[in-house]
């Protein structure tokens, strides 16, 4: 499998996947090791310009160059165009209308990123973060959108992690509704899984990411089993020669365990392909059929939005949903409304109150997350436990959710960042958020 | 190649793109070698259903199941979970509304087939055609619409080779602008194809397909050059081993000119994907934003579509466009219209009336089509020259376009017929479509 891995692995490839923050440290003075965001612009650069493109614009998966900066700041405006995708269909109802009530006054807003003492502008940091696309909401209203990159208000985004936040909140709903026993072994539900690693797992510690597993999520280590999962998904070809899992399921079945279950938090994103199956098995629809008919349709979502598909017509549950940004920060706001939204209870409120309050800090602390301090992890959710109760979808090169509930404000961001770790993006991203927060509800005040 | 082919070919294998039908003999009498359209019916055969699905509802692309009966009565409703494919964009305008004056006669409606003297029904021609959705317009309003199989209103089926009238009607409307000279030659405008089969094919020559080729579309032929262009666009995977052309674009360098270009018409594929190149080349357009811009948007469509695309990022011209049935309505109305939708000159009159008075039926006379005496081809178009003025768009398996002037009348039909080659269904659908004109005539004149 080695072999296989480096035949695939470049210096530069940045895998679009979650990686594993514990072993970056915090060093946003460091200068950059990739040209910034006005030199990367996707539309300037041009690339896939062309009848064909040619080689020097040419995006593929087949070279996995789809996965390689800066070709991302494009491919995530445009994942469909590379692998297999499942539309989610947001039905012929209606579109939820969002009320708008643009302000000019946040581009100006100020704040001291992580670990600097040199202050930066809320527009500065748009480009700090490589961002694609940037919503704010305060109470209910959209204050703030902007589109740059390969990004426009119509077009869909990957969303990277961002998709474990959905997959958990329905299994989340299939627990409120007795359909799923949080506490049950996953092997009751799914017999496939009664040898592996999750054979004593339980639902639970699927859900917040406690189990013991053999498993590294390292990507720039060629030994890291992280590449044989996205390899058996297919987000990577399968090169000549390849002999391992064709499907995300079949690898899921070769996991050892190592350690224990239900004692320290660690990201892995097998968990959630765990989770996807539970809840495909015991709704007996396939995830874009659970996507659509929880939130899509009944949310007058403004899109449909798709998921990529491993050859068995699995969605990828981890990473694979792309989505509208507008459509992202209906979901971001149906959870600030304790799961309300469109004049429907999308989500029973007792589902989101357990979501914000969030899992064990002790468990997550162990993680070692430098940017993440006192914070948990619950149902697939990053929860901050400050104190505007803020808590997070995320996923890998920026793509974020932002619930404050004190400040009656969401935040959602697409992103194109040069490497994957949100560590590298928080510094100059969690503060940014508190001041906007802090920003609207003191002028809020002044009214 | 010739193992290569081998390789993917097996007697069940029914591909999806385009099929010459010279050698087709007329025997409607014949019992068919396969289930039929009950016995067959997509949802009641649960493909795809379960997580993940068992090995026998398991429909894939590795093993070119989504390219067989009776899975494409599942697949070509679901053509994107196998594939890559970019959107074409309806942009966010209002929908074009559709009049809805339903009629309950037309199920009754008694026709012979071609070749037979026993009768057969409306309703029962659309199980004998392995009809997957089927709408009929009268006088612009929807008087007949029924879906079956796996295909639902809102949801998108592969037009098969109906998409080359699509891209050649795009073609004409550039040569009415000026952008692009019907007499020109290719390599004019494609100089990398300058070496090969099209340099000094004109523009009108690829576009009435009257080149001269040294190329084969016979799939029941593993010699056939059908496969390596279908393998080189991606349709099928590449097996190991394989170092053809790995783009449709390169596919098209190495094809040699057989005979003389403008003489007799020869159905080849390979012409269209000439015409998707200069249309995209022309316009400095990919083939999907051409269609966005020209037709989705402006004609108000219902719904997003989308187009298979190669490793290239190049949509396949020739079969790859996948939309929903009430678009394909549109997009035929349109053009009984002469051009008029929505309120907007869509297509130049003048370029409608050209495609609808047909191409040079001697040089169509020579392929030989016994179910199309009489009828000729121009711009990718099928035109019958009969009475009622009627011409068509036609895609294997079942896919057409049916726009009857005189008659006030278009239907349209999406279906997954066992064969691919519509030889075998014009027995059961010219004469119906042909029933139906006259029958609606008749009832006009009764009003």
């Amino acid at each position: 499998m080695k072999r296989l891995m480096l035949f695939l692995l470049t210096p530069a490839l940045v895998p679009a996947v979650a990686v594993a923050q514990t072993t970056v440290q915090l060093s946003v003075q460091a200068p950059p090791a990739h040209p910034d965001a006005q030199a990367t612009d996707p539309v300037a650069m041009g690339w896939m310009v062309g009848a064909p493109p040619p080689p020097e614009r040419l995006i593929q998966r087949d070279d996995m160059s789809f996965m390689k900066f800066p070709q991302i700041r494009w491919s995530f405006s445009h994942w469909r165009e590379f692998l297999p995708t499942a539309e989610i269909s947001r039905g012929d109802g209606p579109v939820s209308l969002l009320p708008q009530t643009p302000r000019d006054d946040l581009d100006d807003v100020t704040f001291a990123p992580l670990g600097s003492d040199t202050p930066m502008t809320w527009a500065q940091s748009l480009s700090a973060n490589y961002t694609d696309g940037i919503m704010v909401m305060h109470r209910g209203a959209i204050v703030y959108e902007r589109y740059l990159g390969a990004l426009k208000p119509q077009g869909q985004h990957i969303a990277h992690s961002v998709t474990k936040s959905f997959v958990g909140t329905a299994a989340a709903m299939l627990i409120a509704e007795g359909r799923l026993d949080r506490d049950a072994k996953v092997a009751r539900y799914i017999p496939e899984l009664a040898d592996g690693a999750f054979a004593d797992a339980t639902v639970g510690q699927v859900l917040d990411m406690t189990t013991g597993l053999a498993y590294s999520e390292v990507y720039t280590d060629p030994d890291s089993d992280a590449f044989a999962f996205i390899l058996a998904g297919g987000t990577m070809p399968q090169p000549p020669g390849y002999d391992g899992p064709k499907t995300t399921f079949d690898y899921l079945k070769t996991l050892k365990k190592a350690g224990e279950h239900g004692k320290d938090f660690a990201y892995k994103s097998v968990n959630t392909e765990v989770v996807g199956w539970l809840v495909s098995r015991v709704s007996g629809q396939p995830l874009a059929q659970v996507l659509s008919e929880r939130f899509w349709a009944p949310m007058g979502m403004e899109r449909d939005a798709y998921i990529q598909v491993d050859s068995a017509g699995v969605g990828f549950a981890a990473g694979g949903l792309n989505l509208q940004l507008r459509d992202l920060g209906r979901f971001c706001e149906m959870m600030r409304n304790n799961g309300t939204f469109n004049g429907r209870q999308i989500v029973p409120s007792a589902v989101v109150r357990d979501i914000a309050g969030g899992g064990d800090q002790t468990a997550f602390a162990s993680a070692g997350y430098t940017t993440l301090p006192g914070w948990s992890y619950h149902n697939q959710w990053w929860i901050s436990h400050n104190d505007h109760g803020a808590y997070m979808a995320r996923g890998v090169h920026g793509q974020a959710c932002y619930v404050d509930p004190k400040a009656e404000m969401i935040i959602v961001r697409f992103a194109s960042y040069p490497q994957a770790g949100n560590a590298l993006l928080d510094p100059t991203s969690l503060p940014a958020y508190q001041a906007i927060a802090e920003h609207l509800i003191a002028t809020d005040l002044q009214d």
